[in-house]
């Protein structure tokens, strides 16, 4: 009954700290170091190397350590088994104070008064839409998606959504599929992502979407927020889009490439404000306490939560 | 029944244009025009020259534009009729949306994250306190404070207030008066103003009461956000107690002197965000018609709302 952690880019020894404390009576090892294959029941991932959990023979599940899981399943020697992802409160909250802090931010033309504060500018025109006058439209209406939309109605905010498949949402507007895509966009001046990285989303914010987007409305043009994954984005269109005008403003968590190379002219550019991918860090402790719950769940015959379907690949 | 506009620092064509159209029976006339003083029934004041509301023998009632009243108070010539403010829903909404921007901006390090933007700084520790772990103290339980905690806490901030006289707050620990004050500091991690200036708030902001806010905590230091009166903050000491690191880092909205003077040290400070006196700028049609609808209270024999008590300032 042996866990594997497979982690790459973060430091796996607190992690292997967090669940030998939590589980003493297994032993957790860590990819890289010696360990009998036939005895891991369980694999935790992020951003394991490609391979590394084939020929696993009595692997039960996989963990991810995040809410995405990208990083598992686009590794083509995937094991068969169960996979489940991270749901958790903290993550969520965290989530949402990401959202609500850069929609907010835009609304109250932050970027601009941090320009006017360089330049020791006390601004002449004050006056700036109120968060009623403002759309937030949020794409992803999964479990992030729906506490984002609450708290940003709370704020003052008209929200709508949209999802891939329709989806009854209390309290706001949504929009699905194809087919709604382009009421939904035309209605909204900020668009925040919080889609899975998947397929179907790969370059999905793209120029065409864009242009899409409600032209004009309170703040000047269509603002962009993805805290979802950099796959998603074209980041060249971003830039051409902000330089023509057809993009008001954006706010990047995420990129094609992470970090984001110190070359990328997205650093530089007035209208982009850039975080690096943490918009959503979950609790360590909380991960690895709802893994070893979910570890135990299964051993007493019940089913895994947030189990992920991999037609869809969410 | 004539309408006198003293105003000064903003444009007042606009707002008598806003007067005329609401009501079309009466005359609305701007100070620094020709008019008849016996016919003023009620002034409307920002910031007027001291004493221009002196010698008008009809007048019944001031209305402030704005929540504050310091600017009118503080003319010592001002004849002794009821003084009413504004309490309107939009500048409430305005004031929270401020209030919970700011505290998430420095929840979520933003200032730290424009540097490291402007240095192409990929941030290493990415790690950074959630809402649960950050205490928000507001100076100043009024409607506008009310409003700004329900939604701090909604966002996952614990809340505590404090005022001048004792007050039941639901859901929230209430301190008051001298004695609450120091429990209340050593409590908060972002200290919140939203206080009246008047005479014993002048000041109060200083380099006393931060040295008595919580040390450490999980911002690395206490925070103030003053989006009040320009007057209730010494500003020497803000600078020196940030240098000192008694002072993590602050919003001001508010100075000393506005607009804040192009040499002030403030403005090139790393650990200082400065907006320009823009936290709460009612809408000012919202504005126009509050008062319009208090003038037809008062002339129907109805009690005026939100008149202010002259020995407490508010």
């Amino acid at each position: 009954m042996t866990l594997l952690l497979a982690i790459s880019g973060w430091d796996p020894d607190p992690w292997a700290e967090r669940f030998r404390q939590l589980l003493t009576d297994r032993k957790t090892v860590i990819l890289g170091e010696p360990f009998d294959r036939r005895e891991v029941h369980y694999a935790i991932t992020w951003k394991h190397p490609h391979g590394a959990l084939a020929n696993l023979p009595n692997l039960a599940a996989i963990f991810s350590l995040g809410a995405g899981v990208d990083h598992v399943l686009n590794d083509e020697r995937l094991p068969d088994v169960p996979l489940a992802r991270v749901v958790d409160t903290d993550l969520t909250n965290r989530m949402s104070e990401y959202v609500v802090l850069h929609c907010l931010a835009h609304l109250r033309q932050l970027l601009h008064m941090i320009q006017d504060q360089r330049g020791h500018i006390w601004g002449e025109n004050r006056g700036q839409p109120a968060a009623k006058d403002v759309t937030v439209g949020i794409l992803g209406m999964g479990v992030l998606g729906q506490d984002a939309a609450r708290k940003l109605q709370i704020m003052g905010f008209p929200v709508i959504g949209w999802s891939r498949t329709p989806k009854e949402l209390e309290g706001l507007p949504a929009f699905s599929g194809t087919d709604g895509l382009d009421s939904f966009l035309s209605r909204a001046d900020i668009v925040v992502c919080l889609l899975p990285l998947t397929s179907e989303t790969q370059g999905f914010l793209n120029r065409s979407l864009f242009e899409r987007m409600r032209k004009g409305g309170r703040l000047g043009g269509p603002v962009l927020i993805n805290a979802a994954r950099g796959g998603i984005q074209v980041e060249e269109d971003i830039l051409a889009c902000l330089d023509e005008g057809v993009l008001k403003a954006v706010t990047l968590d995420v990129f094609q490439t992470e970090p984001l190379p110190a070359h990328s002219p997205l650093w530089e550019h007035k209208d982009v404000l850039i975080t690096p991918h943490n918009a959503a860090m979950s609790s360590p402790d909380a991960v690895a306490a709802q893994i070893v719950e979910q570890i135990r769940k299964m051993e007493a015959g019940l089913d895994l939560n947030h189990v992920v379907d991999r037609d869809t690949g969410y």
